[in-house]
């Protein structure tokens, strides 16, 4: 049984979340919220989100598994205002969605979630430093390091302080600092790897520029994003695998 | 002769109607203001256009017959700002219509009339069913249509009083209920007709979205869509050929 | 030596009027400002753009002399917001330019200036014909143009006073004509060139629709456009070579 109402906000806000790395997900209707976790086909992206069921108008479920298409279920969303509210009905037998937005009816067929590709196991890393930051300035980092290179190391300097990001290009660089005084809460490390720059600014178009951003870092390590949605009553944690450092 | 002048908001919005089912089209230059009668090459879509005197803020004519390519016309109005006035005047010598617009004067060569398909003739169906709808509500139901099929059912439940649009994907469906109170009028009577989303989409397009449309429906019949332009002072009537109902 | 503050407006302004003809340029790091002078390719189309120290929140040149990817160049400049400052230090020694806004770094690797088409040598011509216009008015003149043909005729009727533009299609043309009081300034003398719309639909871009330009015109002779940047603190000029009239 699932039955939820959701502003067309918070549903298109999570579905995002998601789709940046994957087209279709497996959706875990839990009785206190829903839950998705996906991994990029290369394996190095991950996604790992819960929405409980305080961030819905009206939520009941008791602990069903579906698989959507996201692609599909996110142009729906989008035909909605964002003041709209979407309903979702699970109609167990005909194994499809009945989504409405003010009277229109949406009938999804869903995915065997058997074929759809395993959720991953997201690992619980003790990693050394932890930078928490607005999400404008990882997207002015992404951006600038764009302009240069396909790769963006992030890295935190223990002596100075410092969080930096850093990409080399052929013939030009880009660097940022920022310190204590830049970020919102710096715990000190020494940290850096270097990230394919296609993935980070896929997770970008997730993070809200106005939004705070918890990253956590290692040397070559993965790195870890964590922020809130739905005025916390959300959560998303993307994790993203170094690439080996070459030179 | 033909002298006239008018806002660039209402030439376009006239225009815009047309140019949704044709590139050329005969425009008659009547005492009482102009009108057009244009189909589609595949002879699906019509399109029945007044534009009174009285839209104008000028107006002058004694009943010529001019032929337009209506993809230049409305690249010229396009130059125009909303607010700005475009005059138009006929050189009969030299079959060119002069345009200006705040002292831009653009000479556009007229095709001959004999040279553009023929008007076509609108019938007057005795439809049984009628509703008035807002032009926002055409939007939704055509964009939502649009994502699972090619095809789309307009009808009338004459028992439940409810004007409904259906459209049947391989795996999705939309549905669409609007009863008398999320209409603006209802002319209850049985209706159902399947049409092609194509040339309803471009239908859509010359619908304001705070306007109102008068849909009239029969049983695998055309649909006729009736709206006011130019605040009144003129009318647009759009007749659409049904789609055979296979299975 | 060359250390300099500027705000993101200015910078980009003083740019686009140069990016618009070529994709690299010489710029002189003069004690006074900056100054660049270019052409493109095809010797038809000229620059001269000087931006004063005045135009800077802060100026320190010695009279050095670097080559730029403007594209580039642009793209950085991009990044900023109107409002923000960006600050550009020359490195002598690595031969690149140090591009800091707000916290970002950005470094640039120059381009050998001995690489760079040489700088154009820009007439001093005695043009019978000066129209002092809006930028508003050549955009409209040139977008109304563009719809006819490729050339376009610049002119002024010492007769009757007027500042005309006429383009010539295969079958439409345009034609706009503007007296003294459409004007800000005419000092009438006969002048009529033809011009490849191509090259002045570019200037165009770089030319504010609220500034005011001033246009040197003869009889077969180059065209001259002059507008202020930066608050007066700047100032373009633009040649461009005529096409021979044929007909």
């Amino acid at each position: 049984m699932f039955k939820a109402i959701v502003s067309a906000e918070t549903l298109k806000t999570a579905l995002d979340s998601v789709s940046v790395l994957v087209d279709e997900c497996k959706i875990h209707l839990n009785e206190d919220g829903i839950s998705i976790r996906a991994v990029d086909p290369a394996n190095v992206g991950m996604v790992d989100l819960s929405l409980d069921a305080t961030a819905f108008e009206s939520y009941e479920a008791d602990g069903g598994l579906i698989g959507v298409n996201l692609t599909r279920l996110e142009d729906i969303a989008g035909m909605a205002d964002s003041g709209q509210l979407i309903e979702l009905e699970l109609d167990e037998e005909t194994r499809k969605l009945h989504i409405q937005i003010d009277g229109l009816e949406y009938t999804l067929a869903l995915i065997d979630p058997d074929s759809i590709r395993q959720e991953p196991d997201i690992p619980d890393l003790d990693l050394p430093a932890e930078v928490v930051i607005e999400g404008k300035d990882i997207d002015r980092a992404v951006k600038a390091a764009d302009m240069v290179s396909d790769h963006i190391a992030l890295g935190v300097d223990a002596t100075d302080d410092q969080f930096y990001v850093q990409a080399a290009g052929d013939t030009d660089d880009v660097h940022l600092e920022l310190d204590e005084g830049d970020l919102i809460d710096l715990q000190s490390g020494d940290a850096e790897s270097l990230f394919s720059l296609d993935y980070l600014k896929d997770m970008n178009k997730a993070i809200a520029n106005d939004g705070e951003v918890t990253m956590e870092l290692g040397e070559e390590f993965p790195v870890k994003l964590h922020f809130e949605i739905a005025e916390g009553n959300g959560n998303v944690t993307f994790m993203l695998a170094p690439r080996i450092q070459s030179d």
